[in-house]
């Protein structure tokens, strides 16, 4: 048994303790946070405290707080032993300033309160100092997920702006139609079926292989007749992904 | 039963053919197409013809032909009666050139003949000229789908461009992320699952809702930190979405 303090009461920390209470190889023996924040949405059975000097010792310490707050959050954490992670994507792993061996334990997802999260399938990027720490993470992130993987902290940084353009920079597109949608007294439900199976395609295919329409065939008429009815924001948006759609399939 | 003609070969005929032949309310009594381009994805209990002058007489006409050739190939219809109606989601009805009466039958979905396609649950927008035919269109639709919408010309055009948004650009966001796991050397398979989240996410929530990431917070720390990391075309889209995330925000 892995014996584990979680720290933070943000989205990422309520949805990993839910994890961490279901997981057989972990024994989840507190959880730490500052204020009553979210306290509706964490198990009562599991010990919790608002002390700092009342964190137990344990192997792992998960520190789950705003990328912001990881840095003074692990001056707290001095003189304990154990293995110390954050789950940020952007924070360099020299940013946990403790005596404790460091390590990164990153969920690549976008968790929010509402919605329902498999973390059986949320894929984890891990990451520890010393590398004698890493089977310990190892073993303790395949005991909630099935896709685990070694990634160093240059790469850390490039997976997440990656995952700002697949998720963010996505649901961004998406604003954007469900905008002309309402402009034009139309349901967004009709695009939905579409959006299913763009992301289910790139599932199984290459996304550049998946990619159709009027930039991919080079259409310089349906292109210009779509930009004529655009402005401003839509319009820039509009020309610049379609250049870099024709620009893929120059090359 | 409604006896339905389909003209054309491409990717969309292909997969409305296979809607027709198991449609109860639907008599598929003949497909044309010029050459013998995707022969073997065809049902062959179907009589076929490369012949323009043997097309029979039947109650609806489907155009599923390429944009440019909509209005050429309306032409050989001229002495046909009944509805003839064409596929496409840039063309205005206006474009067919019969004496036959007029109408569109806009599949919403990107169809690539390697794609299994539920067609029960692509939505279809619907426009004829005379609003007398526009019941034989609507309940020829929902013998093989379950979302018919009627939109006019004037919405089909919003309609296109919405759905380039939706599902070309999107796609385009998951080129852009494959490129940066590719130039550094770990798996795009790290970010599927986060991709599916976020078509699921908007199937129940507005997408403006459901934006997470740095752009959405405007912490330019992040942001900055990435486009130092970015140059070219990357470069450039992450400034104008972020830019385009900030400003959803601000209002």
């Amino acid at each position: 048994m892995i014996n584990v303090v979680l720290l933070g009461s943000g989205n990422v920390a309520v949805h990993l303790a839910k994890a961490f209470v279901h997981a057989k190889d972990i024994n989840f023996i507190q959880r730490y946070s500052r204020s009553k924040h979210n306290e509706e949405f964490f198990d009562k059975t599991v010990p919790a405290t608002h002390k700092i000097s009342e964190i137990k010792s344990a192997d792992i310490y998960i520190i789950a707080v705003s990328d912001d707050a990881i840095s003074d959050f692990s001056k707290h954490l001095k003189l304990y032993k154990g293995l110390v992670v954050h789950t940020s994507g952007s924070v360099p792993l020299s940013t946990l300033q403790c005596k404790a061996n460091k390590g990164v334990f990153y969920p690549l997802q976008s968790f929010s309160i509402e919605q329902k999260v498999n973390i059986e399938n949320v894929p984890f990027a891990l990451e520890t100092e010393d590398p004698k720490d890493f089977d310990l993470l190892l073993k303790f992130a395949k005991s909630i997920s099935k896709n685990v993987y070694k990634i160093n902290s240059s790469q850390r940084e490039k997976l997440h702006i990656a995952a700002v353009f697949a998720n963010n920079f996505t649901n961004q597109m998406f604003k954007l139609a469900n905008d002309i949608c309402k402009e034009n007294n139309f349901s967004f439900d009709l695009l939905k079926p579409l959006i299913n199976e763009t992301a289910a395609k790139i599932q199984s295919l290459d996304p550049a292989k998946a990619q159709t329409g009027p930039a991919k065939r080079n259409d310089q008429k349906i292109i210009e007749k779509h930009l004529s009815q655009l402005s401003g924001e839509q319009k820039e948006i509009y020309k610049l992904i379609s250049k870099s759609i024709i620009d893929t399939f120059k090359n």
